[in-house]
């Protein structure tokens, strides 16, 4: 990795007239280089814990694109599986668990995360030794309490609120579960980044279903541990990026307690309100609608334009505020991309946009 | 209705030691009286629209729990129904409804919504006539978007990705939808108010899915629309309490642009931050979660009391930060009137709490 990374440099604190990009599902079923690889390896789980399929559908929107980092093909499900949880993924539904009692974290072993998750890792040194000197590999994992939301109730859902329901009756048996997953989550990022990962995110999609005691012990302090874990283990040279989807008005305070070196915000996030409340100098990241994508032209022209005014001047990473969605039409992402590298939003006096209205 | 009303009292700006309560879809399933006349009334809209039934299962939860306001049992999706759609109800997966092209919206036809949704008022004159003279009524209505959300994608989803697709790809044709819902939504809350409600509450039950820009034209200015036809119909003695649900950090301009006499808050709110960037004397509503009131104990008496101290000082009316659910054990609401009612949260000198962490 050498110093001329964009999105390196903006993590380190730097503004840019161009900020650097990526998209969360940047590799997915938009892609038909992916739908083949896909179908060729059948099984989902199989694509991820296949070195060189994982690694060719990681880099497959790089070659596309030249997005200015790609991030590692894989899943958040693959530590409760590496814990030896059965996982599966159902056509048109989504993931599917056998449901976990809380009661029974104490038989979790997460000391065998990173031994049963070498593929992974072996996925990231191909995509590491592919990949164009300037262009950054990011790791990543599920946040414990969104994890945790899969395991317990076994599949997605609207609002878990099965989960927050064990976890206002019965916190200290959800605080074990959650335990393990920081100790699994840790030890599986460390693993990615000596495998060659130069910048982590975590990924705490449900965040966002909390009531604001229940993000405070279950989002927002698990992702500390997790922090402070990396950095005594990997050093503080490897930036960090949290998610907390969902977080609203929660994001400053989650910023400022777990350290996390930059912050991914979603699509409902006032980006002028997110300037003006984060602490100065964090970096931000965001916060494109997908759907925005799929429609493309004046919407898509119009929504980057005020994201991108928002954050002129300050270290910004564009993204979307969720991951692409299937039916995005490739040239809408080439669009996006382009006019990003134009350089858009630069001198235009005072940022404002409609969203601070 | 008198002037004792805590409710009124609250929503004319004026704090109380003792602040009023009731919960969103405090008519329901958890009480077994309500199973009982639902099962006699067979299907749910037909429970909507037969007046006894409707005004019997709105008395249910005040006789029980001597709430401080009724709220009429209806549906949202009566307008709809009301503009000639087909609406219906699927056990335990929710509602459905005739998916609608909003190209169509210009055969939708707002001025028969009253005359098709007698029932409703009827049910509303009933209530009025048998509760305690100091117990309010409230009418409600969904909100333009969030009821347009159902119309167009024909049931629930997660994030209504289709609907804010189109709401991109072609707004002009999504604001032909959203301006007869504006209509018929203005409507069928004065015939609300004229045939007893005293307060009347809009539910934008999926207003947080929407990106910023998205929120201030689908969310905001068509509420401010409804607020002011309001006002000019009915006068402005009978309060109104938005709910956006989900607006996060939008929530302060929603109250600003609105006009909305007050602000209901969704469970992922934190109350002493409300109470900082709402703008001076807002009354808000809100926001207990309600799987706290399932768990019961210390976790519920944890949570109210949080949210009580927050409020102190302020006018607010307790409320859950989103609908009561099936399984809440009867002897949990008792105990968290019970702990309003002993006035918990005052003199506590500076209001503080985990939440404001």
């Amino acid at each position: 990795m050498t110093q001329r990374s964009a999105l390196l440099t903006t993590l380190s604190g730097q503004a840019s007239d161009r900020p650097p990009v990526w998209l969360m599902r940047q590799a997915g079923r938009y892609l038909p280089e992916y739908r083949q690889v896909r179908d060729r390896a059948g099984d989902f789980l199989t694509l991820c814990f296949t070195p060189d399929l994982a690694a060719e559908v990681t880099l497959q929107p790089i070659r596309r694109f030249g997005f200015d980092a790609a991030i590692l093909f894989s899943d958040i499900l693959t530590v409760p599986w590496a814990l030896g949880r059965r996982v599966w993924f159902v056509a048109g539904e989504g993931p599917r668990l056998d449901p976990l009692n809380p009661a029974d974290a104490a038989r979790l072993d997460p000391a065998c995360t990173v031994e049963r998750l070498g593929p992974v890792y072996d996925a990231a040194g191909r995509v590491r030794a592919a990949l164009p000197d300037d262009t950054p590999l990011i790791g990543f994992a599920g946040a414990p309490f969104t994890v945790a939301c899969y395991m317990v109730h076994g599949s997605g859902s609207r609002d878990f609120a099965s989960v927050r329901h064990r976890a206002f009756a019965d916190p200290g048996t959800f605080a074990s579960l959650i335990d393990v997953l920081v100790a699994a989550t840790t030890d599986h990022l460390a693993a990615q980044i000596a495998a060659g990962a130069a910048v982590v995110q975590i990924f705490d999609s449900w965040s966002g279903v909390l009531a604001p005691s229940a993000f405070a012990r279950w989002v927002t302090e698990p992702t500390r541990r997790i922090v402070a874990g990396l950095r005594a283990r990997c050093g503080s040279s490897t930036p960090i990026i949290g998610f907390p989807r969902g977080a609203g008005p929660l994001v400053a305070g989650y910023v400022q307690a777990t350290g996390v070196d930059a912050v991914g915000l979603d699509t409902a996030v006032p980006m002028p309100w997110a300037r003006d409340v984060l602490p100065p100098g964090t970096v931000m990241q965001g916060n494109l609608d997908p759907m925005a994508l799929v429609a493309g032209g004046t919407a898509l022209e119009q929504e980057t334009d005020a994201i991108l005014t928002a954050m002129a001047g300050r270290p910004f990473i564009f993204n979307l505020g969720h991951g692409v969605v299937p039916e995005t039409p490739i040239e809408h992402v080439a669009a996006l991309v382009a006019q990003i590298r134009a350089g858009k939003g630069i001198d235009r006096g005072t940022p404002s946009s409609p969203a601070a209205a």
